[in-house]
């Protein structure tokens, strides 16, 4: 394992002060609880928004603190759930009297911690709903879940919903709309090769030189088969028809595409991926409306991509184009 | 070799296609020239500012093409040289009678066709004139370059000399500004890991499963020397040393950091270098008084990282905080 680290153990804590110092004028870091917290926050009558989980997938989450997006993340360990004790703290620097709205991927560990922490936090006053983002087609069930996995969507509802709070909506349709993201968007990703993990200090999918895991996770877990390197159209394929046909987008139909890379696949590759998806959701007559190309979730140097769809609706579409200023997304 | 390509003569053209597709609003792309042009460009009366290189360093050029930073991007293939003629076209769409300003990164290459381009130019009535980056410490001549390698700086001198030009600057005040700020800027890079260039297909450098090349150069040329890797502070003082050394950086003043990944390297790992690079920069009295962490001068899937430091004077710094509108470097 060749990383740029000092102790496994303190790779969190270690990044998290590299965080504090190069954005002192927009994040405030908490680094005995691993809070990433939007300065000049909580905001008087907005909804906190939060959001958290494992490490090694940043720029999630805490690159997305910061107004029009979230008010805070919390940071577990790499690949492992914050626990609830850190995540009623977070609850409670985020509470302005509005209530807080905890976005939560769909992993055991972490919807047990996140719901915990949210019984702690009512027991303290602070009102509580909680999104569950469950958008991977891959698998119904994996490795550290029930149910289907977390992935790219959560990217957008982070989004979708931090410019709604903005806008004023209250929990309940902060939650509201949340949910219909959610409920809107599917994913599936590609590995080309795996990610490693600090701790363990190897490769944590063994796959063969010339070998791809279609449906990853992004924990490195199994997907729906492995098979050969083939070109990106029909990689892109792989993708694409998975994802509309369980979203059931129908020809006419307009998306929002979300082209992410997995943190070991360069820009070039991303671009290119991009286009072969475009062009084949052209081909089925599905308009691409809006579009976001990068590594936003990534698996730490996991070398892979995932395609998100959603199906947006207009009010959807206005809070995506409305203004956001964190350190990875701003517009 | 496992990438998201079709056939490797034709990755930078499928995916400047992508490039399109994603930024319709902002970048107009010339694919027969493999150029990326600002939307809305060129602006009467500002000087044109150009640059490019060989594709696989990604965001570098394309991605900073934009209000406030440049006007036009030429891509050559993976790792080579745009051709003059493509540098031409380019020079010639985005001269508003202010002339054009080349900002060339110092591979022989490049500098040959440029200078080729700029007399073109000069020809069809364009004044051209030219910065040449050649930041990197680590070796005095390499495998494709007479002199020192322009790296990170480049970025550096883009954004500043973007906003000026904004500002109205003519072009011998661009001019003698750019060669301010590479003349004031030094980078040294790091390799865990070779990339890989989709034509050849193997990683173009052979390092050793514990093994890392210290001043690597981003097209994986030969460093100062290969060694065992070491922990994150070690690595950090192996940078910090020589940039800090040869730009005589003494206690007391102020520095720029620009702490650049290379590809391959997650985002975890970057900011842990920067708190350490950050952290010895104090112990040496170096007042960090802006800093930039990220993916934006990449090679390809190289895992490693580089570190570039800039002395600035008032106006860079102001130039520097001026807003930048493109699509990977935005504030």
């Amino acid at each position: 394992m060749k990383k740029f680290i000092n102790d496994p153990a303190d790779v969190v804590v270690e990044a998290l002060q590299g965080v504090a110092l190069a954005h002192p004028d927009r994040l405030r870091v908490d680094l005995e609880r691993q809070l990433v917290l939007r300065v000049g926050g909580p905001v008087p009558g907005k909804v906190g928004l939060l959001s958290g989980g494992g490490a090694g997938h940043e720029p999630l989450h805490s690159g997305f603190v910061g107004p029009g997006m979230l008010d805070a993340a919390c940071c577990g360990q790499v690949f492992t759930s914050p626990v609830p004790d850190q995540i009623l703290a977070a609850a409670i620097a985020v509470d302005a009297g509005a209530g807080v709205l905890q976005i939560v991927k769909n992993y055991t560990g972490d919807v047990l911690n996140f719901e915990m922490a949210a019984e702690l936090a009512e027991g303290e006053g602070v009102r509580v709903r909680t999104v569950l983002v469950a958008d991977d087609v891959a698998v119904e069930d994996s490795l550290f879940t029930a149910g289907r996995r977390g992935v790219g969507a959560t990217v957008l509802v982070e989004k979708i919903v931090g410019a709604a709070a903005e806008d004023g909506l209250d929990l309940d349709a902060c939650t509201a709309l949340g949910e219909q993201v959610a409920g809107a968007s599917r994913s599936m990703g590609i590995a080309l090769g795996s990610c490693t993990v600090p701790a363990a200090g190897r490769p944590t999918v063994d796959l063969g030189p010339d070998e791809i895991e279609i449906g990853v996770g992004i924990h490195g877990e199994p997907g729906r088969r492995r098979q050969a390197l083939a070109p990106a159209r029909e990689l892109a394929a792989q993708l694409v028809e998975p994802v509309v046909e369980d979203l059931e987008l129908r020809r006419g139909e307009r998306a929002l595409v979300f082209l992410n890379g997995l943190g070991g696949t360069p820009q070039l590759e991303l671009y290119l991926m991009f286009h072969e998806v475009h062009r084949q959701l052209k081909e089925r007559g599905v308009d691409v409306v809006r579009s976001l190309v990068g590594s936003f979730l990534t698996s730490l140097d996991m070398a892979g991509c995932s395609l998100t769809l959603l199906r947006p609706d207009e009010p959807m579409l206005r809070w995506w184009d409305a203004p956001v200023d964190t350190p990875a997304l701003r517009w």
